[in-house]
């Protein structure tokens, strides 16, 4: 390569770092932030201090609950986040608002979350929170497809039919176990409270059923 | 190159880059401490808790507005130091301290957005927030003027004039769009209320025509 | 090399600086946060303000305590997580779930340390906060003991005895410290309350002999 | 070199950049937590609430004015930082060490700035936010001179006299101020309160006396 064209290499790859780096500085904070929610309890000082202090503690269970959600889903995202962007060779102004959305639904999670352990016995809190997960998943789908679509000129992995089907799978699954547990939070009854709830542990077990045979598919690709 | 002089190179570009992801980190919690503002509603459990916290949810839609409007803002701020720090080539003292001016009216907009989400009719509020923004977009001006200047010899886009003329272009707009913004505030009345408001999205449009009009001069700059 | 190669080198080098630099910013959050957490003192202006202010901020010396306690803690972790991934050639899924399990705890700190401000004289909140300082220590073990593992492939460090047997120990050492603070302070009276405390000098007492012996053992295998 | 080398140096490299980049992250979370104090004024709606709110916010100019200085202040410590580990070839745990007490100090300034922003009026106030400021001082002091040190091989202007001198003379000098500014304000009387405050503006006309002798002192030098 001509030492021009290596220092507008090196140039546009520390654009895009700057991009990722910018990205998982808002997730950092986001997902450090998710602890400012549960405060520390303020109780008055007496004999029993510890007693109503570890009651105070119980009282937070569920607080703490969410708080470790939402510290995996963030985590989760950061995780595909992490990858999708390890494809990207190239970028645009477009690529960049479609980051920049995905981050603001990242931004809103403290405040959904907060939500939720405040209010976690109310259907609609867990519509909302839900809404919010599930518009996650869907701006990850869109800059998947962006990456994805060998039109835009961006990753490698835009020409791998195998690895592209099972992104979008992938990102499919979490749109729609998020939307469906919003969905199952609108009714009542304690069987939709635990279904709209216990239906996010479906979500670590489909994608690994879809892992096992995405690298099934690409054993027999690399056969061919 | 002498290899002590692509040490010296590789020194001066980590400087910058450090610079670049300070700001960064900057720009990021920025963005993130937005969501700080808008407190989960404190309301009695009752009967009507969903009531309660659908109006208490509705009540905070113009605080939503205000974070979406100051994401956006930042957002974009950022995106133009994305751009124009991709043509840094060298740094110095002032430059560093022209960025942090800048960083330092990014680092108001939590508080002066706080300030339209809580107190948003009134026309003080708009003044401020509009004022805001402009001292951004003037110290993003600056920063494209010293870096855009020959005499620096801080970038290449220093000797390109449509470049140059373009980002100044650009920048102008933004600043005089958030003065307007102020000034219309300034005045009674429900139509300068709105005017004032809705003003800020002829920046997008106003930008798009400047970015075509660019397009058109670059092109006709390498046909000769 | 073959220049494919390089390019898949620095690709993977990249997404390991991105896993580093992405737990630094959490880091550097929580560290950050624990200051959040004194907060200025409110109190009336009256004539005597400065004697008020004085006995105030004398109260809080527990707290400023608990400050610098908290900030040495997670500066000693960060300084290990430094050492560790600096050795970290390869990476896989399992690895960044265990780095995101270590940050849970972390992340975690500024709350545990808050408690510990607020009612530090109670067993209970010492314990509390204990436990989080082992599970860090526990979660820091468990990454050294994955990416020392020969099998893994994912450092050079794997396949050096003395340096894995070292970093194992050290590990045990402030897990067994911290899991002893806990168990001192479950018993009453003065001298297990003090007892629980001190016990933590003890953590760079006792790494500083093994430091001294390891670097002893190194010097005997250079000289064979 | 040998290509073994390369490797080792890159590494070393990407270490130093960690401690730096990690560094950053907690100087910007530092300066940004500085806004947090400044809180939205609540006042209740009526017919005034527009004069009501001017006159909460003409209340809050002392904060706005604590709030510029911590922001140039850290600004400023944040330069010598980058200007110092420009400089910086090599590390140890010692280097760790001694840049965790420099942050440990940085930390703490949105808490000091906090108290100065509501008890301003105070001497005592005054007196903790400059021996703050000091302690950043000093702690830059002991890096400048661990780095300056032949002996540590940290640095190649560990070699460089004049270079040296500056950077002690200029490290001083802030020093010196700080801890002049804190000993004015245990004075009583209208003098000193703005003796200790208006002493900060000589660090800039000092700085720049130094800066243009220390020039001179390089073109002698080069001229020999």
């Amino acid at each position: 390569m001509h030492p021009k064209q290596i220092e507008n290499n090196h140039h546009k790859e520390f654009q895009i770092e700057r991009l990722i780096l910018f990205s998982d500085a808002v997730f950092a904070i986001a997902i450090t932030l998710l602890v400012i929610e549960i405060r520390v309890p303020e109780i008055a000082t007496s004999a029993d201090t510890t007693q109503d202090l570890i009651h105070a503690l119980l009282d937070k269970i569920p607080e703490f609950f969410g708080f470790i959600l939402s510290f995996a889903v963030i985590g989760q995202f950061w995780t595909n986040h992490h990858r999708l962007f390890g494809l990207v060779k190239d970028y645009n102004g477009k690529l960049i608002w479609l980051n920049l959305l995905m981050l603001f639904w990242i931004v809103l999670v403290p405040f959904t979350s907060g939500l939720n352990s405040r209010y976690g016995n109310l259907n609609i809190v867990w519509q909302i929170y839900s809404a919010n997960l599930a518009l996650i998943a869907l701006s990850l789908y869109f800059l998947y497809r962006y990456i994805g679509n060998p039109k835009n000129g961006l990753s490698d992995f835009a020409h791998d039919n195998v690895d592209r089907k099972y992104s979008f799978l992938r990102s499919s699954i979490v749109i729609w176990i998020f939307t469906l547990g919003g969905i199952l939070a609108s009714f009542d009854g304690i069987f939709f409270f635990w279904a709209a709830r216990g239906i996010y542990f479906a979500i670590p077990i489909l994608i690994s059923i879809v892992n096992r045979r995405h690298q099934k598919a690409k054993t027999r690709q690399s056969h061919k």
